[in-house]
């Protein structure tokens, strides 16, 4: 016998929906508690004015829609719905519904409707009564049960706490913060936009923390600094070696990343002046060392063969079990593998390699080369130690990408060298040692077996060039190409061993890439792209990685650098359910390989030592003969 | 090409399993290994002599089999599988299966087969190998799946750290504890029987904490201290009231508890030798403000209309988040509502009412009396306003069950009273209170009506008894039944007041008991039991309740008291899953009865308040007749 229940008819697009109200209900209400999508950006102040809707029937006028919209808007019916009070059956046309927010991901360009694990409702509960005298927790579960369908709800005892105030702060009008399935926030009122979360990449050289909203998948702000750990080791086997050596090594070094986290997310919370406690979700990849010395998971047995790391799987963890002295839950991305990290399947996940009927190759260079080949059906991944030439490390005058790195060579220029920042040289980064090699056989100032050119051998074969031949030196009976000279007007060359450091790891990088293809039976023509990972992907010049046959040729055209790739996939994950758990599916069932206990590994190895020429010198031409001259 | 795999054919009872294993392999590893219940008490150190098999085929005799066993049993094959290496196929025959354990609770006197959430599992892994590079996380998640099917598992942080040294401590042997499907402790070598739990009961008076062996089921020890909340407020409102006017009330209330809990936990582990870490989970039960005092909840809206709680489910909580400084699990007994907590629902539990088809009563005698009426299908609550009469509160000389108070109540005897430890009367508790207006209207001290017999009335109906009027006073214009004197001299009485509060008591619960009864449409007939809850319910004189007509008449015979029903039912919640399982969903589909909003209550209410007298007295023998007189 509800003697004063009204029926609300709203209408949306090709749906409608009978809604019960109460004599007095605010509409806006109504519509929110019977969780239909609505744009009401003020949260029903009536500031805005963009909560129109059409009613059938005459309705007074309230003083937002008097002062918001138009005579004939008034005349035609429209309302805003936070100032019109229900009477009696009303029939109500909704026309601003929200649309599905899409977002771009740059760097892979990737374009898709976002879902996060973390969601935020705004509701309004019946109140209590001597009838219905349900406890707080289970009012609010009803109602998450009744309208969003979202059962066996959890709750942690923080949470649960603010309950009681927040129910009756603002007249049980609260906003609940699921993650999946778990309440992880109740505030009083609509907080529905105050929604963040994090994405974290963890590099051995570099930290990048991005701020997003998880309300639109906006990218808000990112602070990128140098991994303090640095100090303990550049490399990751230097960092295990250091807590092996010490006994509170990884203590220091888990104290070291963790702090440098705390800091950069209190100042990246300040300077966009939002509430810690707003973000929900923080989303983290790195390599499977740089997870373990975050998580103080003992590292060593990564370290040695068989490679055992402690754990490679999804977590999802308390920031408070980890050290952080913020609120939001720590999503780990999963790795595979000691040496295929959750920093290598955030760029399997941002290649779109995983939703491809055709399979792809991605490549990530840096100490390691990891690669992976996959398809929307499955992925395989392999490591390959490639050693860390193409992070300037082990060649003679190699340094990082930092401003006077030489970046790119073209011997054919008079400009033999451009650096980074156009700054005066002072080494050479990874691009640069790849041009370096590769220049060096376009011009057969190297043969195919890597060895230099001397004065003991026969003719230069490209007599127009010969003049080149006159930077070959040999210093300390090492034989070396001078490239530059720094401003104190010491020369930086590349030497003969650096050329065997390149070969080394580009033999085991073509060996990897070709064990790949083989085990699917594939032909690299079957292959859609090669995606280029990591910022060397960014920066190298794919001609040169042909060239020297690290890449083989037949992928020529197929090669597609996809930048930060792990930030770009914690970015998905962050954002996207589905790519969470596509990602997530994806590796537990991914198989990985041990190239070491390949045998064909050795042959594709030696194999790939060998460096074809392929692209030849270009004809001099006249004008570029006088500005030889000139020099 | 598995060339060296061995086939061991083991017996046991009427099944046989085909076990797979390796040249050198120990027979008991390879037993524990293939998920075989089999007992080897010292864990295969070859000292207790237990894990005796019989081989079909002749074997090498170790040195603990030649040490434990007789010659006839060495000759007809009998060894110990913990010193038996397996060289070629054998067939084993097992003799010593682990019997299902079962444990006995008294009070409640059920025996049932332990089967707690917490289960340890001592398990062998395959060492990692380049061919095997499994994650130790993985390692053991496979091996649950493969031998126990446990799958989806989970694990913590803190856990997920020990697993890397445990797994190399003892050679990739090690014990996991498991909390249904969470990994809750990893340790190295076989620590299956070093696994502990708790039950705690928080009464607004008393605090009990039991200590039992989650291997076995037994009762190892149990504490009990007053709650030292009761400085703050000797009841439930009182506290409440604490809270709210004090602004740091309900954090100092909570800091009590918790304090007071950390340090019975310490010293229950230190007095058993036993390992805080392997207390692995805590049940806990109390009435809904108790729980919310203990989790730091706002209780306030518990204490006015329309009296509700923040929470009443289930729950599974980090101790850290309550402030406990010990690892346990702690799971909170559900409760169903404001006024009838977790204390109530362990007692339906332990009474037995929801495996019986038939329906019983329980009633637990407190500041409220608090019902349920339920069977194997369901159960129904209510809470009935009883007030205090029977905790000796707003009684003239109402104490609690304290060394001295007047416990029993015989008018036909000499020595009318009977006090708690034989001490000298110092007031009346609850069970007093009882037998004190029962035995007034036994002798028609009181009428029907409950007022008590004066000058001005007829003639005394029981002239035989007519002496025992001289003991009924008026003082400052109350009448009342002296029963004793005090050490100092104080006379100590039962007031016409008294009687009035015990009317409205009785008259409170005889209405529950009444209302829950024709809810489910039932007679007193069809009732199996009555049970009565609390110390109370030990204490008291069942006859007595009758004769007040607290009970219904009908009930004789069938009533049982269960004792301390609340502890009970949390050692069933923390032994059992069947047990919580059943608990949890028979409260989530329980209906609870507002009696205030009854309209039938107030009749039933209004009609309980006359108390029609069932027993008489006894014609006086000789023999009491010359005792009275000598008194």
């Amino acid at each position: 016998m509800k003697e004063n229940k009204i029926n609300v008819k709203i209408i949306l697009n090709d749906s409608e929906k009978i809604c019960s109200a109460n004599e007095g209900d605010n509409l806006l209400d109504v519509i929110r508690k019977n969780n239909i999508d609505f744009d009401a950006p003020c949260n029903g102040n009536g500031s805005c004015g963009k909560c129109k809707c059409r009613l059938k029937e005459n309705t007074e006028i309230g003083v937002s829609s008097k002062k918001h919209l138009s005579q004939s808007e008034l005349n035609s019916g429209v309302r805003l719905a936070c100032d019109t009070t229900i009477t009696s059956d009303l029939t109500v046309e909704l026309t601003n519904k929200i649309k599905d927010m899409t977002v771009l991901i740059s760097g892979v360009e990737k374009e898709f409707k976002i879902n996060p694990s973390v969601r935020k409702y705004y509701i309004v509960l019946e109140k209590p009564t001597l009838d219905d005298q349900r406890d707080d927790l289970i009012r609010i579960k009803d109602f998450l049960k009744e309208s969003f369908n979202i059962d066996n709800v959890d709750i942690d005892l923080t949470t649960l706490r603010k309950i009681p105030k927040a129910l009756r702060e603002d007249d049980y009008k609260i906003t609940v913060t699921l993650f999946d399935n778990k309440i992880i926030d109740v505030e009083a009122s609509d907080t529905t936009k105050n929604n963040y979360g994090l994405a974290i990449d963890i590099g051995t050289t570099t930290i990048a923390v991005y701020l997003l909203s998880l309300y639109d998948g906006s990218q808000m702000d990112v602070i990128s600094e140098v991994n303090n750990q640095r100090n303990y080791g550049a490399d990751v086997i230097s960092r295990i070696n250091y807590t092996l050596e010490n006994p509170d090594g990884l203590k220091k070094l888990n104290a070291s990343i963790v702090s440098q986290l705390n800091n950069i997310i209190k100042n990246i919370a300040k300077r966009n002046n939002i509430n810690l406690d707003n973000i929900y979700d923080t989303v983290i990849v790195g390599n499977t060392t740089m997870i373990h010395l975050l998580l103080g998971i003992d590292p060593k047995n990564i370290a040695k063969a068989p490679y055992i790391s402690g754990f490679t799987e999804a977590m999802e963890l308390k920031p408070k079990d980890i050290g952080f002295n913020f609120k939001s839950n720590i999503s780990i991305m999963p790795g595979v593998s000691s040496y295929v990290g959750s920093d290598i399947t955030a760029g399997i996940l941002s290649s779109g390699m995983l939703e491809s009927e055709k399979y792809s190759l991605l490549l990530d260079l840096g100490t390691n080369g990891e690669m992976a080949i996959g398809n929307k059906d499955e992925v395989i991944t392999c490591s390959t130690a490639a050693g860390p030439a193409f992070e300037g490390a082990n060649i003679k005058h190699g340094v990082g990408g930092i401003l006077g790195a030489i970046s790119k060579i073209d011997l054919s220029k008079e400009e033999k060298i451009e650096t980074v920042g156009n700054q005066p040289p002072c080494g050479i980064c990874g691009s640069g040692v790849l041009d370096a090699v590769s220049e060096m056989i376009k011009y057969s100032l190297i043969d195919e077996t890597g060895r230099m050119f001397d004065e003991e051998d026969d003719d230069f074969e490209f007599e127009e060039y010969e003049y080149l031949t006159k930077d070959l030196v040999e210093i300390d009976g090492m034989k070396q190409y001078v490239l530059a000279k720094n401003p104190d007007g010491d020369i930086i060359s590349f030497t003969q061993k650096d050329v065997r450091e390149v070969q080394l790891a580009k033999a085991a990088i073509n060996a990897g890439i070709q064990i790949l293809v083989k085990e699917k039976n594939l032909d690299f023509n079957d292959l859609e792209y090669l995606y280029l990972g990591g910022g060397f992907g960014n920066y190298m010049n794919v001609k040169s990685s042909l060239q020297i046959g690290m890449i083989p040729l037949e992928l020529d055209g197929k090669i597609k650098s996809i930048g930060n790739c792990a930030g770009s996939g914690a970015k998905m994950y962050l954002l996207s359910k589905e790519y969470r758990n596509l990602i997530i599916d994806k590796v537990n069932t991914s198989k990985y390989i041990e190239l070491s206990n390949r045998k064909e590994f050795q042959e594709y190895f030696v194999n790939g030592m060998m460096m074809e020429r392929i692209y030849e010198p270009a004809e001099k031409s006249l004008d570029k003969e006088v500005t030889v001259d000139a020099f």
